[in-house]
């Protein structure tokens, strides 16, 4: 008997139908012999609506303890609800808490890590036959209060748990059914990819994929879990996230990765001394502004520029904080564009292989597009580029590097 | 510095302006210097809602363990939010469920009775200088189990915990704001008492005042624990419902009780033999269907009649059960009526003391109602009559009994 943990979206249990429609798949799992553990994420928007009303008592600042307390009763109604269903089918379950199912988690509320996991009362459960319904996204701490491990985070509940149970693997079951070549909205003939992984799905995920999340993948990297990710809603196989790298698929583009929401901010005629970018770019961090890609340029007469881009709606916020800091170090002007947008090629080696990053840009060259800025990282190279070439981009790339071909593992 | 209980029902928690103003009320009195502990219910319909949820997931039949944890968030939604209201206004608030506020129970999910409050965690935060909101409605029992108190039972709650803190009163807060002579939609002259004791409230509790749950009145009244109600939604000062009877109130009419909802089963010519009333009376307790007045005539050639009065909704379930045991103790037959109610009247002494009863047929009688059945109780009289008659019944009862006219201890 395999032990599994699975995980089941907001989406997938949005209302009674969905429920049930979950409760039938973990019966049927169930059936075929399997030990099942089940992460089960809240009801559709119940998180947002729980988050408004607290909003509303208290003009938008509610205290960080009673909102983990408030958000967690979202994954406590998913979870009995699901457990319900179950013993409705016939089948033996239970639901646990977070703090049932041993999450232990540090002090921080609203974006708890794991500590540790202490799966004794989970283990008792699966010895007496039973399907065991865990909550996502919340755990306790060593005070003994409730937390909750940041948004999106019942994924990293169901790989921490499919870690410390030391099952197969982790599967995640969502309202998308795997893992793509590029965003099928964007390219018709994107290609499901079997499998990818843990550091190209990191690299797609933090491009814009947003398919798991990716504390979660970090996760199953340290522990070495598959992660498996599949819809709930049909049959299909998904796509397996894992550790390995097969000859096939290594020094292949497996996806294109794009992002529409860029926003640079250039700070020209900085004096050319050290320390200077850590001016910069400090006072953005203390104002808990993400900063992507940063890219100075070769000093002439001592003086450089320095080029960052932030998300499009943190724009707003960075800009005086960069104005602030140019006053300080006598830049000589401040220069933002916010209607741009990023394209990246991901695969495992096309870093160190010669010819990808040409083929990239000619690629664009031959498509009219214009590069804005470069920047690469171990598995990926970016461009970012005008907004309204994006999605011209991403096209032109899947094409170019015929990612809608079937890859040599797959025939 | 009192230290005083009080608990907001669904309707003063039933949005998130109700919550700032019960937070505000919450507040001023803390200003005041009194050391608070706060029972809250469930916002509005949230507990109706989310059975109703169970029953989609699984026809109508959820079990018990998960119902009791999936209603438990109902409590658990407003707890957190009353305090993040109150910390909104500056005041030191902490929201514990009924687990950590030391609520012990039994393990029977979905009416679980109290066994104990272990109250160390309220007396700590209560040290701190924090106001303490606690679950109404649940515990937790020895299996570390949530469980739920049943319908209705967050006033039981309230009284347990102000028992167990040894508080100086209960205040319970609701959408009425007192305990009426009668109630005011059938009497307009119907009179708020200023107090009543648990006797009284228990008995006009049981005849229809929906106004404070009996369990915590019993509860209040075997730990003689005053218990305040008043209405959550302006400043009257409501009913103190205690264990006192002042020599002014001995001896007086308090309040007209009705009921319009009374069914009434007659079984005719049953062998009057020892054990006939249990023969009968028996299976209706097995089959959960609560009887109300039992009446049993004089026996005219060792046959008598026997009957009783029901609820009008269980009496479709009870008719089945009395025809079958009519058959095997060879009954002559059975007649029902289901246009039934009950007006009665209720005050300490009264019973011992001549000329209620009298007057209170006589009333009747002159109004031309006719009366089916008489019961009576310890500090009641009852009387059964035509549903179409129970309103006339009261209104001329309250003139009778002159309840609008203000008692001697109130003057």
């Amino acid at each position: 008997m395999a032990l599994i943990v699975q995980k089941y979206g907001g989406t997938s249990v949005g209302d009674a139908d969905r429920i049930r429609n979950v409760a039938r798949r973990i019966a049927a799992r169930r059936k075929a012999g399997d030990g099942l553990v089940v992460v089960v994420s809240a009801m559709g928007n119940t998180t947002d609506d729980l988050i408004e009303l607290a909003g509303r008592v208290t003009d938008g600042h509610p205290e960080a303890r009673e909102l983990d307390l408030l958000l967690s009763t979202g994954e406590t109604m998913s979870m009995t609800l699901v457990a319900m269903a179950l013993h409705g089918l016939g089948v033996e379950a239970v639901s646990l808490s977070g703090a049932q199912a041993g999450l232990r988690t540090d002090t921080v509320h609203g974006r708890a890590r794991i500590l540790s996991v202490e799966p004794e009362r989970i283990h008792q459960e699966l010895e007496r036959g039973r399907v065991v319904i865990v909550s996502g996204f919340q755990g306790i701490s060593e005070e003994q209060e409730v937390t909750t491990l940041g948004r999106g985070t019942s994924d990293t509940t169901a790989v921490a748990l499919a870690a410390s149970l030391a099952t197969q693997r982790c599967e995640i079951y969502t309202d998308v059914d795997g893992v793509y070549t590029a965003d099928p909205r964007v390219v018709p003939d994107a290609r499901k990819l079997r499998d990818v992984n843990y550091e190209e799905m990191l690299e797609l995920s933090a491009l814009g994929a947003r398919v798991i999340n990716p504390r979660a993948v970090e996760l199953g990297a340290v522990y070495d879990t598959p992660i498996l990710v599949a819809s709930s809603f049909n049959e299909e196989p998904g796509t397996l996230i894992h550790g390995g790298v097969s000859m096939e698929q290594f020094n292949r583009v497996r996806g294109i990765a794009h992002d529409l929401d860029i926003a640079k901010v250039t700070v020209r005629g900085v004096p050319d001394r050290p320390g200077i970018a850590a001016a910069i770019l400090q006072p953005l961090a203390d104002a808990h502004i993400p900063i992507d890609t940063i890219v100075q340029n070769a000093s002439v007469e001592k003086l450089t520029d320095l080029t960052f881009t932030v998300h499009v709606e943190d724009l707003r916020r960075a800009v005086p904080v960069v104005e602030r800091v140019a006053k300080e170090i006598n830049a000589a002007s401040i220069v933002s564009d916010d209607k741009l947008g990023k394209v990246s090629i991901v695969g495992t080696g096309i870093k160190s292989a010669p010819g990808y990053a040409a083929r990239m840009f000619r690629t664009l060259s031959d498509a009219g597009i214009n590069i804005d800025m470069i920047s690469t990282g171990e598995i990926r190279i970016t461009c970012l580029i005008q907004r309204g070439d994006v999605e011209r981009a991403v096209r032109a790339l899947h094409k170019a590097f015929e990612l809608e071909k079937a890859e040599p593992s797959e025939l």
